[in-house]
């Protein structure tokens, strides 16, 4: 592999960015048109499911992950509450007070003394950490195990929907610290991480993924100079086709695992949502705040954990928001 | 103990209702006085503490509490996003989408395909599981370590807020099942679950409280003759005595913990949450969905399991909705 | 004209209540169907039009109503903004405080003191007064002017919006306030209000509508013993013909404009809605609090005024809140 | 008057700005301190009143005002509704469907066909044209009439709210365009428009304020090269001592009436609010789209016209969003 790294100087501050090779691997439409049809899962766990991928975890892969809780210590994976706009955060969320500690007098009760909120949020784009469920991605108007577009209605998802997920995600997670592991300080948004790049990561930092996995990459995401400004890496959609080798069942980025702007290097504008959550059934984790999870890696050299990903029972829902938890 | 077993044939169904015993515990303001006192947790962990007993989990309940998972089955303790109104549920949630399947078509990206929707929610009351934050209650104008409520301000709180469990709560999960310890259906709203009642529930089911559990108690709340009437059994104030004893962390329930109406044999309205949250520092979790985890309690006999609660990230917030996975 | 008048004693109060004559005027699908294709007016006032009957207000209409404005007294016609649940109100609305008195200082502005705050509203319905735009219903599929219902997209609706009547609608409002013209407290939520007993009303007000009139029609909703029970008197549909033949502009009434539940004695569920909405492109100004402006037509003995009602410009919407102002 | 008119020639177009005579009007918090003391209404209608400088317009207000209807035309005087983020709109708006044309089939109810959307608005600000209740400003903790800053609580204001002007205010409205008068495109953000530049306008346009008038002051901000940066002209805070002579009833502008940033060339932040809505008890209505209207008097060159403003009846709030109507 040829490493390009670049020196990055602007405003927000320096670092070392990786690029990738100078040759890069840019794909055609008959390529993902040959990808998708490899990796779809359509019917695979018969016509009636909604779970997808999250099949690879059984009740072995659930009893395993909790082995690697050693050492007794829980990391939040979770950005905070949006409520700031910004080119990232065009729709952000509401917090309100409904009552606070001045009013806190319950009416009607005497005595009783409490404060409330209110929160408002539209958690899908690049601000939010949320988990996407399968309703959320469409391929040529088809979503995972083939049910149309039309599924998706105004009054909610009647398929697909993250009620599929009502009972968490728990497994063991696997943490690829990209820049880590290439020696950089960051990816640089114009890259698309390879599965050759994955696997320099599972040798440098010592794991392999497995069957039921729920992987999470670090791109460096908020470490990155000029970080805030809508531009993110991503994975490259021919990972599509390792993971699907690899049958890994979840993936989790610091950003939307595509590349954002949306059409870096290949012929459909986000490929790995196209492939993974529409083929494969994948449910992608979005947005994820990978640094405290990371250092803790780092300090106990170790990859792998325990991971809980619990969403709010939304009957219709294209998705929730999370916050994921690692166990150590 | 003298059972006081009722027959409820309302027009909701039917079922066997606990009264308890005759002689009813009633409680007078200088008993609750003397209560809060001994309970309180103030300045027990620190000045800047806002834990309260969340410091009970330590890293060995942590990595304990993972040898519990045995069988690899996982199980959601959360009912569902609350959008119908009701006497339960008087600010029901909003859910909407933003985008249908119809409509998928990202603007500007062509060939993006997606959905996505907006959730809504004052999660605290009676209709939402949620955990409550440590400036949710105060007792007397004084919220846990003494603070003061007008720290709990229009733009959020500054202290004791739901991002103090920002890391989750990850521990040993005990389920008390109080219907089933006692041999009926479920608890009538009329009654205060007792420490007797709780430590025959252990007898009989059982499981011993530690330090640094994490209590679910089951009134059977969604199976009552009568649900969603806004009547709810609730524990009886001296039972925070005994968890303070006991080192419990957390308490969950069916319901809000606290008997609804307020004031049931109790001269302050919600005596549990005044004691627990403001005096020692206990988040409660509410109106949990208890069904499953009790199902599976009882097929496994057993009635302890790894639990974990993700709270979202709300900076200011004053509790989080919350989808608590109980993992065996 | 056969007048059957009952007492009403329920809990709520008393009253007399207007049932119509013995003999209903229920009607057919056939009926119904040979009544929209006579007042439709799809194409009358071109392909592109958007405006429907507010076509009949031109500037001589708009001139006129000022004319009306004498004694200088303006009255409200809108209810209370709807945060309160009920039956009629299953969508409540969020009022909630952004910040408040105590947390006044603005942040990064020494000494700007202010408080805002934050609202949450689906109007449509039966508890918000609100106009529906053109778009907001349909018939067999087809709104206004022969448009699709795929116009309504998720992101917003493209075509007959309420952005077309957003310079306000300003003309001469009628009130025909029915309980008073037919001597009894309130029209019965079981009955629909005819044409015959519409020009009753205007004999004895002493009113004749005429071409781009804003027709207001008081049921006497909000002194019924039993309101806030869901059900509503509503106008027949064969009021639609006699609209059509009047050139109303504008419906508003105390309720939905339809009886509700819907469905009584018609073989449509919400003729108005249907014949005027979609067919004529009458926009409903609906739920509006008319007991004000009764009252001072009652004193003023005249019932004609100018009316302005100014909706928000809400790009795609369906409506919009509005308190519609009669001047005197 | 010394004419400073500069050209400005940056990316978003170009166009004259007017900054006024070299010398600036600064203030001293002691100049503006003996203001607050002589334009201060507080008692002068009674210690309840809650209508302050609205007081100004009786009976023969509304009844004149109407005279000035002669075309019959209306012109909204609103902005859109303002669901993009921007520097001016940090809390964009949610605009979403609950019901779309293709899930149009009402639940429950055969036959019935329509659609419903939702809307959440935090309409303070700079983005959203609205009313400010006298309860949204205070001067030292004081609002109109003396009353104090807790009475805004977090379950809503209890006095000076929106509530007081349900009725709408309906009077005579005085464009005073001040870039037409002026001679130029635009009034630059820097500059504070004074007294005499008003009274430059009244002799430019013909048109001379009264008792009880409802003041709309355009700056150009929608036409300016540079408009949305958050920069704008405001009135410069000795106008007030000058509305109080005149005894104005409302103000009413296309950005804030204060400039923005705050603090220009004024000891106090924002001195219009503060003086204006605190001390005079006037209604400010801000960021009014005033390009139509502007247009329209030109066109019939008459500056005054019938206006018509009417708030959604927010119990407990702090202004409401509107769309003012003028009619001419």
């Amino acid at each position: 592999m040829t490493k390009a790294v670049i020196q990055n100087d602007d405003c927000c501050g320096a670092g070392t960015g990786y690029t990738g090779p100078a040759e890069e691997l840019s794909t055609s439409e008959a390529d993902l048109d040959a990808l998708f049809e490899k990796v779809c899962n359509w019917g695979r766990w018969g016509d009636d499911d909604e779970r997808g991928t999250l099949n690879h975890i059984g009740p072995d892969e659930v009893a395993h992950a909790a082995t690697l809780v050693t050492v007794g210590r829980t990391v939040s994976m979770s950005r905070g509450f949006p409520t700031v706009p910004s080119i990232e955060n065009p729709r952000p969320a509401q917090h309100y007070m409904v009552v606070t500690g001045e009013d806190r007098q319950a009416p009607h009760i005497a005595g009783m003394e409490c404060t409330s909120d209110y929160i408002g949020l539209a958690f899908h784009g690049l601000a939010c950490s949320h988990i996407d469920a399968l309703c959320h991605t469409f391929h040529r108007g088809r979503m995972y195990n083939g049910r149309p577009a039309s599924d998706v209605k105004s009054r909610g998802a009647v398929a697909n929907t993250i009620m599929a997920i009502k009972d968490g995600i728990v497994g063991r997670g696997v943490l690829l610290d990209m820049p880590r592991a290439l020696g950089v300080d960051f990816i640089e948004p114009s890259h698309l991480v390879t599965s050759g790049e994955l696997e320099i990561a599972e040798r440098e930092l010592g794991v392999t993924l497995r069957k039921g996995d729920i992987l999470a990459v670090r791109m460096g995401r908020d470490v990155r100079p000029g970080r805030g400004d809508g531009r993110m890496a991503g994975l490259h959609p021919f990972v599509a086709g390792w993971l699907h080798d690899r049958n890994v069942a979840v993936i989790c980025g610091d950003g939307p695992n595509d590349a954002n702007p949306a059409g870096v290097l290949s012929a459909w504008p986000y490929p790995v949502h196209d492939l993974c959550v529409a083929g494969m059934g994948i449910p992608l984790v979005d947005n994820l705040y990978l640094e405290g999870v990371a250092a803790t890696c780092a300090e106990l050299n170790r990859w792998a954990f325990q991971i809980v990903i619990a969403p709010l029972l939304i009957e219709g829902g294209t998705g929730s928001p999370v916050n994921p938890i690692a166990i150590f």
